[in-house]
């Protein structure tokens, strides 16, 4: 993708070095929109959320944000009363280098848990905002990184009342990773005149089919923060019913993009190998799908037969198993990609565990597991357990 | 411990190689009692149970046992009518070398799900039977051992009635383990005089607070099996009353034999350094308790912390946070050992930090929550997640 693509009407964004990872590592980001922006936001579910989420949760209330701050290296959780004084004391300095009023600023942290950010961080807010371009998104999905090793962005166009309108948006996050929007910040900016109502709407939504669909490891974070920003610049006429054909078409275009979004995290997860959908089909409910889904998804003897390459069905049903969901084991199929190994519970032999293990060569595949037992659906996006995520967490305080 | 020990009053054991691992490893075992005793088992929670399970929970309802076979190197789960019939034809082979009824023999397999046990393994049953000997019970624990590393057997004595009682007991399982008694075998044989109705109370109590309380990856087997024998040899006065003085003797020393056990399977859980007992103090209930002690105890980044030796208390106060249990994060301690290093939700310092890391050079240690919430408490036992766990798995067919 060119960065020269990276571009929205109406947004300006900018990152730097500020010396909280170093000196050679971007890690203050700005998002400024030249006016009010309507936006929604989804926040962590976890009990322990930082300062940042905190603050973000009471000043999202208005439907408006004029500019986000993010650092890397800080996660400012666990981090009492100074640190939100810190999460508000920069939301004020990025509003008075800006000019304009500190309830409009969102904040941001990804990083370390439990140390307090050093201010003097923030004495390069001046320059950050002095260098701002429209041209600069991939900066600051590059400052949001911490254990990902690319940055993650995707654009999507449309047309609304016969007007181009373009969504970008960018995220981070490898490890920490699991439903509810794991060690996970996600910005996605567009230029279509929408209500903040109607963004309320279509935010949730999106980020139940995406964000909230991949798991990495089954951790969750107290950081994670999605935010939806519109600036109103592409000339539609404004969006204001969440039911209208012109709020599904952008439903539609935020969906794919935020897809596009998850699935770089889950491809990016702290050592993966291999990106794997898992596909439970055919239960109860789309509940129990899900809890099936998630547990394979999560199960570390299912995830580490991924990264040693083997068909390891066992495996598979053994977690189906103890996932606390009502199935008949004589009516269980399992098919790697099109290679079905297990029919009504099964092992269907040598030359189909061959097949299966020439997809489980390939970098990506979907594991398809059907329980007969009724309409229940769901696809959970996870990852292969390699010894380079073991490396990776023993060796870095994240 | 010396082996020779390792016996108990109305037991014959013995193992051989058949062939199912292979020429050089011990892989069919058989634990016989000269009479038959009453007996009690708990099997699997999973809804996928294999062969021997579906068999043993059937055989079981008359509380006597006077014979298990135990084969590993196949599971025979997930192998359908044609696995059924292999268990009960296993048993079948048994009772008629060992000149007994069928109905006394209970059979166990661990190993890979999904292969068919190749029946001519019990041609070695006559001369399996013909090497039976008291002091063989460690044949046994070696020959039941997949990805353990070393033999697990425990002796308690006590006296009932002025009558010396002894308990043995030997089990495995190093991967697949977590709560309800994953890929987890174990026997325990005492020579006290119980009722079946008796043994049938005493053995689920010593399991919640023991192979119930264990995990190593989260995972949970198709074949856990723990069966509790008496021969009825000790001469005390039958215990035929749960409730009475000497039944409460006996629950305290199966329990202390059956932690023993389970400590031992978590220090030995595969690619294993540490063995970490994570305690939550103040919970709401015990049930809260018991839900954040294993969140913490089964997340991936406060295993690989653990492995790292890091005192990562960021890391477990995240999975403390998405556990789904209620708490104020302004009043949550935490310490390694007596090392506090978080107190009202804060990190304590710099020396604190040092202190703590110093714990976590040992092999073994306790992480203690307190949530000053109630008065619920709870005590998991972990292991640490390292590469060995990665490359174990991903080379393994298990």
């Amino acid at each position: 993708m060119e960065a020269l693509d990276l571009q929205v009407n109406g947004f300006l964004f900018g990152a730097v070095k500020s010396g909280i990872r170093g000196k050679d590592r971007l890690d203050l980001a700005l998002i400024y929109c030249t006016v009010p922006a309507t936006a929604a936001a989804v926040f962590t579910t976890s009990q322990v959320k930082a300062a940042p989420v905190l603050l973000g949760m009471e000043r999202i209330k208005s439907g408006l944000v004029q500019a986000v701050l993010v650092n890397s290296g800080i996660a400012n959780a666990c981090t009492g009363e100074e640190g939100m004084a810190k999460a508000r004391g920069a939301a004020a300095s990025a509003a008075l280098a800006l000019g304009i009023s500190e309830e409009l600023v969102q904040v941001s942290s990804t990083g370390v848990i439990g140390q307090q950010l050093d201010m003097s961080c923030f004495d390069h807010l001046p320059w950050l905002v002095s260098g701002l371009g429209p041209e600069l998104a991939m900066d600051v999905a590059r400052a949001i990184m911490t254990t990902d090793t690319v940055p993650k962005t995707a654009i999507r166009t449309l047309t609304i009342n016969g007007r181009p309108v373009k969504i970008i948006g960018m995220t981070k996050g490898a490890g920490m990773i699991q439903p509810n929007m794991a060690t996970m910040l996600a910005y996605v900016m567009t230029d279509a005149a929408v209500s903040s109502a109607t963004l309320q709407t279509i935010l949730p939504n999106s980020v139940n089919q995406s964000f909230n669909r991949i798991t990495v490891d089954g951790d969750t974070s107290t950081n994670d923060t999605v935010l939806l920003l519109a600036s109103g610049k592409a000339g539609n006429d404004l969006i204001d019913d969440p039911n209208s054909t012109e709020a599904k078409l952008l439903q539609e275009a935020v969906n794919e993009l935020t897809r596009d979004l998850a699935l770089q995290i889950v491809a990016d997860g702290e050592g993966a190998t291999k990106l794997v959908t898992i596909k439970v089909e055919g239960a109860s409910s789309d509940r129990e799908a899900e809890l099936a889904a998630r547990t394979v998804a999560n199960s570390p003897l299912v995830k580490t037969a991924f990264f040693g390459q083997d068909a390891n069905w066992g495996r598979i049903i053994a977690a189906l198993g103890r996932s606390g969901i009502d199935f008949d084991q004589t009516s269980v199929d399992i098919a790697f990609d099109d290679a079905q190994i297990v029919g009504n519970g099964l092992w269907l032999g040598a030359a189909a565990e061959k097949a299966a293990s020439e997809v489980l060569h390939q970098k990506s595949f979907t594991v398809t597991i059907s329980l007969r037992q009724g309409m229940g659906s769901c696809s959970i996006y996870t990852c292969d357990l390699s010894i380079d995520y073991v490396k990776i967490n023993a060796d870095y305080r994240s």
